[in-house]
């Protein structure tokens, strides 16, 4: 698909139909956010990648905003070293920011939705992923076939007018 | 081009030639962040685009880090409401990084370069780009055609092993 066509096409995807994923369609969503930039090129993330069904349903516990990924084909959940400071925090979550855009972007390019979810119980995801104690899991990226329509460039999409985020030379 | 090729060819350029930007390249890089997704939708977002090279240099100076941003054919200011809590900071940050990498696949695609920088000074950054005191400028990106080789797919990209990165069902 063409970058601009993906751009226009990813939306919030929540929900999935039965359809697997391929293991090269994963590899090709991973390996995209493998290859987002970082600050001074950290690279602060470990992603697992969860595609057992009882996994996923226990990781939708771990937020009330998390009930598509127990549906969810796959879902990848982004681990980071807890961060050492507020300045590294911001670079964290920023990263991470980029990186969960180039897997999302990845992922609609092959017609696949995807759907974040925040994380609240640490407990249950460390249980769920195994991570070691002094990380933490920052987000979940649910995976999977949308149920309703194919993805396709959306006309409309609901932001704010364009020339309201828009300055141009001086706000 | 390609997704796939974007996501690949996407690279730290900050060196640019003197060639301009077209207004409708510009816009359409912006129109890519203004579509990114974020948290419930919130768009913690404005963007000024600055081309004059006064500013741009006046911009440079904000960071150690920020030279590109003086020979860049234009940049974008990403400017957020000052967050009242942590977690609104966290997925301020998180957000700004999607539309980060929004904006920079959608400047790879048109074979535009961009490259990242923090702001420290952010009295110089709210005297070039004339903000609101509840607002502060957290991250440039600068854009422009890279001065030494086209972008292409990069086959072996600076980054940890993939086997290092991803963990399949449990870290």
């Amino acid at each position: 698909m063409e970058t601009w066509d993906a751009i226009r096409s990813r939306r919030n995807v929540r929900s999935y139909t039965d359809h697997p994923l391929a293991r090269a369609d994963l590899e090709r969503i991973l390996e995209a956010g493998r290859r987002s930039p970082s600050s001074t090129n950290w690279q602060p993330w470990h992603f697992v990648v969860v595609t057992d069904r009882q996994q996923l349903i226990d990781l939708s516990e771990t937020w009330r905003g998390a009930g598509h990924v127990a549906v969810s084909a796959a879902t990848v959940a982004l681990i980071g070293e807890r961060p050492s400071d507020e300045r590294r925090r911001d670079s964290l979550q920023y990263d991470l920011g980029q990186a969960s855009a180039f897997m999302m972007l990845a992922a609609a390019d092959l017609g696949i939705g995807s759907g974040h979810a925040a994380v609240g119980d640490q407990a249950i995801a460390q249980r769920v992923l195994g991570f070691p104690d002094e990380y933490v899991c920052c987000y979940l990226l649910a995976f999977g076939y949308p149920d309703d329509r194919p993805l396709a460039p959306l006309r409309s999409p609901d932001r704010r007018p364009f020339d309201d985020v828009v300055h141009w030379g001086r706000w």
